[in-house]
C-alpha cells in the first residue's frame, strides 16, 4: 500500500502506465492514470527544426553470435542551422523517451548553438520511441528486452557518432554530450566510458550515485518532502497527514465509493491504491519539475509548482478535510488547463506497453529506495528479496543490484573523476530530489570539484581545451 | 601461398593449430606443427606456489536475456605470501591461454610483490585454460563463441576483482593491472574503462594501435625483419631469399619429397604451405622472445635468439643453399633441446581445438598487416573482403574492424589518456615486433609521455598516489 517507490522512473513513471504496476505496487509505483508517451501534445515537438535521420545499429555489441549483428533503425535528430564544418558537435544523449520531446524540452543546446556554431545532434535510446530494435514485438519478453541496458545504448551513441563524424567530414570537430536524468547519468558515464569521442559532458540531474548504498536510501522522499516542507510547514504536514485520513475513509463501507465522488474518477474505483499512487505522482513529480517558470515538460504547470500546490492546501478554510485538500493540490499538476472533467485514476487494460524503464530497473538500475519519518509519505523499506522476485515474476530476469557501480562506479567517484576522465558538469537544482544521488553533495562536503562555476564559461573551456 | 600474417595472434598463434588454418593459410597462418597449449611442458607450471580459485562469473554482462546470467567458472590464482590486508593487489589479467602458462612467465610480479607486500593475482581469459562457459562445448559454434571478446573480459576482471577485495576486506586496496601482450591490451583498455577499480597499468608489449588503420600494416613484419637485419644482413638476406628458392624447388617433380627429406617431416609433405608457416612461426616467435636471457616462454630458446639464429645462417659455407640454412635456424627455435628427432610440419586431424584467437580476429580483433618490399618475407596485400569472406566460412561471423577503436580508440590516444585515464605504463622492447602497433613509437616521435622512467619509481608514485 506504501506509494513510496522503491524503484521510480529517473524522471517519469508517468510513462510508464502498464498493468505490471498493479501486480508489484511496492516496486513499480506508477501513476495509475492514463498517460502515455503516445499521448504527449503536439506542443512537445520540437520548437527548431530538426532532420529526422534513422541510423543502422547493431543489436548486440558486446557479442558476437550471428544474431547479434542484427541491423535496427535508430532514430536521431540533427539540426545544421548554426553549423560549420570542424565546429563542435553537441549531442543529446537520448534517455528513455521518444527524442523529439527531449529535443522540445532542452532549451539550452538551442540557446547556445549560436554562439559555438555547434551541431546540434539529439539520438533516441534503443528500444524507447521509434527505435525499437524488435519493431512492435521488442517488448515481447526477457529474450528481446534483453538488449535494452545501458551499455548498449552508450555504444550506439559511440557507433552513431564515429559513423557522423566521419560521412561529414568532421572528425577533429569536439563532440560534447548533454543529458538530463537518466539521459544525464548516459551523458556522464559516456565521458567516462568514450573519453575518444566526447571531450566533456553536461549531465543534469543526474542521481549516477543513488545505487547500493553510496546515497541513502531515504534521500530522494526525504528531498521531496523537504521541498513541500521548506514551501509551507502546514503543506507538509497536511500531506503528511493525508495518508492515514485516506485509509480510514476507504476502511468505511462506501468509504471507496466516497473517494471516487471525491476524487472525481471517471470511473469507480476498485482499491485505494489507485488514489495514492495519484496522490504520489502528483507530489513527486512536481517536486522533480519545480522550474521558477511557467512549463510544460511532464505537464502544464505554473512557475513553482509546489509552492502553487501548497498555497492551495494553505488556503482551505481550518475546517476542510486533508483529503479534500491533497485532492484539490494534485489537480493543480492534473489539470492546470482546467481541461479534465474526471481523472482516471485506474488503469486501462489497454494502456500503453512504455514500460521500458521498469525492466532496465529490474535488471540493472536498481536504485533502492525507502520513505522515513521525516519524509511525507507513509514509511517503507526496502527488501531485496522481495524486489528480486517481484522482477522475475513480472519479466523472469533477476536483477544485478551491483552491477552499475562494478561498471561505472560510484563510490568515491570524486577522486576517480579528478584522477580520470573529468570534464563533467553535474547540474543540479538543489530542490530537484534527484540532486541527492548526484554529485551536487560532494560540493556541499566541501570534497572538491572546481568546476560548475559558469556553465559558459567551462563550456568555452574545454573546447578552447580540445582545439589547442 | 604467403607466409604474413593479414591476422597474427598477439603471441602465440603456436596455440592455435586448428584445422581450419588450413582452409584460411592468408589469413589464419597459424604454424603447422603439433603444438599446443595441453603440451605446455611441466616447466611452465608457476615456480612459487598459487593456490587456485574459481569465480562465479556471469556468462554476459551485457544482455539480461535469460540465459545471459548462467554461470561458469573462471580460473584464477592467488599468492598472499607477502601481502597484508590493505595493501596494493597486482593483477594479472590474463590472455589467451591457460593461466598457469602466464604466472609461470611473469617474473616481474614476483619480483616487486615483496617490496608492496603486494597480493598477486592472475585472472585466466573466459574461453582459454579451464575457463570454459560451455565446458568442452566451449568452441562449438557462433553461438557459444559469440561471448568471447575482449569486453566481457574486462567485466569478468571488473565483477572478480570487487568480489576479491569484498571477501578481502580490503576495499581500500590499491588495484593494479598488468599484461603481456594480448593481456597488456587487456591491462591498458582496463585501466581505461575502470579507473575506480584499477589505479594504474602495466601494459607490456600492448598492440593497442594496431587496429584499423593507426599502425602502418606492414609495420609487424618490417619490425621482424629490422631484427634480422640487425644481427646479421646476410641472414636477412638468405632469409628474403628463401621463400623463392623454396618455391622454385617445390615445383619440380619430386620437390615436394625433397623439402620432407631436407626439413626432416615426420610425414611426407603435401604443400608447400606447411614449409613456409613453419620456417615464418620460428622467425616471427623468436623475434617476439628474442630475450636477452635463455628462456622458455614460447620454447626452450638461449640468449638473444635472432642473433643465434643468423649466427647458424650465416655460419655455413659459402655454397650452402639458403634452404639448408633457414632450416637449420629454423631448428634452433623448434630443436633447441635437440630432442626431436623429425618435425611435425602439418597438422594432424587431432590437433588441439585451442583457436579461440583465431574466432577474436575475426570478430573483434581486426589487425590489418600486409609484408612490404622491405620485409624478409614475400609481400602482401591485406583485402578487408576477403577477410570478411574467410571469417563468415570458418565461423559464420561477420568481422566488425572499426569496432575496437569505436570501443577503446586509438586515434590520438596519446591526447586521450593525456586528458583521461593514464597511470598506464607502456613498455616495449624495441626489438619486440609489436612494439610498432603499441604506444612506444608516441615517445619516439617526441609526442609526450612522462612516465616509463624507472618502473619501480612509478609504481611506487602512484601506490602513494592513491593512499594519499
Amino acid at each position: 500500500m506504501a506509494p513510496c517507490a522503491s524503484l521510480l522512473l529517473p524522471l517519469f513513471a508517468i510513462l510508464a502506465t502498464l498493468p505490471i504496476i498493479q501486480s508489484v505496487p511496492t516496486f513499480f509505483p506508477g501513476p495509475s492514470y492514463d498517460q502515455s508517451l503516445a499521448k504527449i501534445p503536439k506542443a512537445s515537438k520540437p520548437k527548431i527544426p530538426y532532420k529526422t535521420h534513422y541510423f543502422p545499429q547493431v543489436l548486440d555489441h558486446f557479442t558476437f553470435q550471428p544474431k547479434s549483428s542484427k541491423i535496427f533503425y535508430q532514430k536521431y535528430l540533427v539540426n545544421s542551422h548554426y553549423w560549420h564544418r570542424g565546429a563542435p558537435i553537441f549531442v543529446y544523449t537520448g534517455n528513455e523517451g521518444d527524442i523529439e520531446w527531449f529535443a522540445a524540452n532542452t532549451g539550452f543546446l538551442l540557446d547556445i548553438a549560436p554562439k559555438f556554431r555547434a551541431l546540434l545532434v539529439f539520438i533516441e535510446h534503443r528500444f524507447y520511441g521509434e527505435s525499437m530494435p524488435f519493431g512492435n514485438k521488442s517488448y515481447k519478453s526477457a529474450e528481446t528486452l534483453g538488449y535494452l541496458n545501458s551499455q548498449q545504448a552508450l555504444a550506439d551513441f559511440a557507433l552513431l557518432i564515429r559513423s557522423l563524424k566521419h560521412n561529414l567530414s568532421s572528425e577533429a570537430s569536439p563532440v560534447v554530450v548533454f543529458g538530463g536524468s537518466y539521459g544525464g547519468m548516459l551523458a556522464a558515464w559516456f565521458r567516462m566510458k568514450y573519453p575518444h569521442i566526447a571531450i566533456g559532458a553536461l549531465a543534469s540531474s543526474a542521481p549516477i550515485l543513488q545505487f547500493d548504498d553510496i546515497t541513502p536510501w531515504s534521500s530522494f522522499y526525504d528531498a521531496v518532502s523537504q521541498d513541500f516542507k521548506e514551501a509551507s510547514l502546514n503543506c507538509y504536514e497536511v500531506i503528511k497527514g493525508s495518508w492515514a485520513e485516506l485509509e480510514a475513509l476507504s476502511a468505511q463501507k462506501e468509504g471507496l465509493a466516497e473517494l471516487s465522488r471525491t476524487f472525481r474518477a471517471c470511473q469507480d474505483l476498485h482499491s485505494l491504491d489507485s488514489v495514492w499512487e495519484w496522490l504520489w505522482s502528483a507530489f513527486v513529480y512536481t517536486a522533480m519539475v519545480n522550474y521558477p517558470t511557467e512549463a510544460n515538460f511532464m505537464m502544464p504547470l505554473p512557475a513553482y509548482p509546489v509552492q502553487a500546490m501548497c498555497k492551495i492546501i494553505d488556503g482551505f478554510p481550518s475546517g476542510a478535510s486533508k483529503i479534500t485538500r491533497v485532492f484539490a493540490a494534485a489537480s493543480l499538476y492534473y489539470n492546470y488547463s482546467r481541461a479534465e472533467k474526471c481523472f482516471k485514476l485506474e488503469h486501462g487494460p489497454d494502456a500503453h506497453g512504455l514500460h521500458g524503464w521498469n525492466w532496465q530497473a529490474c535488471t540493472e538500475m536498481v536504485m533502492p529506495m525507502t520513505c522515513s519519518e521525516e519524509s511525507m509519505f507513509p514509511t517503507s523499506s526496502f527488501s531485496y528479496k522481495e524486489f528480486a522476485e517481484d522482477c522475475m515474476k513480472t519479466f523472469g530476469v533477476k536483477p544485478r543490484p551491483h552491477w552499475i557501480t562494478t561498471e561505472f562506479g560510484g563510490k568515491r567517484i570524486d577522486l576517480v573523476l579528478k584522477r580520470s576522465g573529468g570534464n563533467i558538469i553535474f547540474s543540479n537544482g538543489m530542490q530537484d530530489p534527484w540532486s541527492r544521488g548526484g554529485l551536487v553533495l560532494l560540493f556541499l562536503f566541501g570534497i572538491l570539484f572546481s568546476f560548475q562555476l559558469t556553465i559558459n564559461g567551462i563550456y568555452c573551456g574545454f573546447l578552447r581545451h580540445n582545439n589547442s
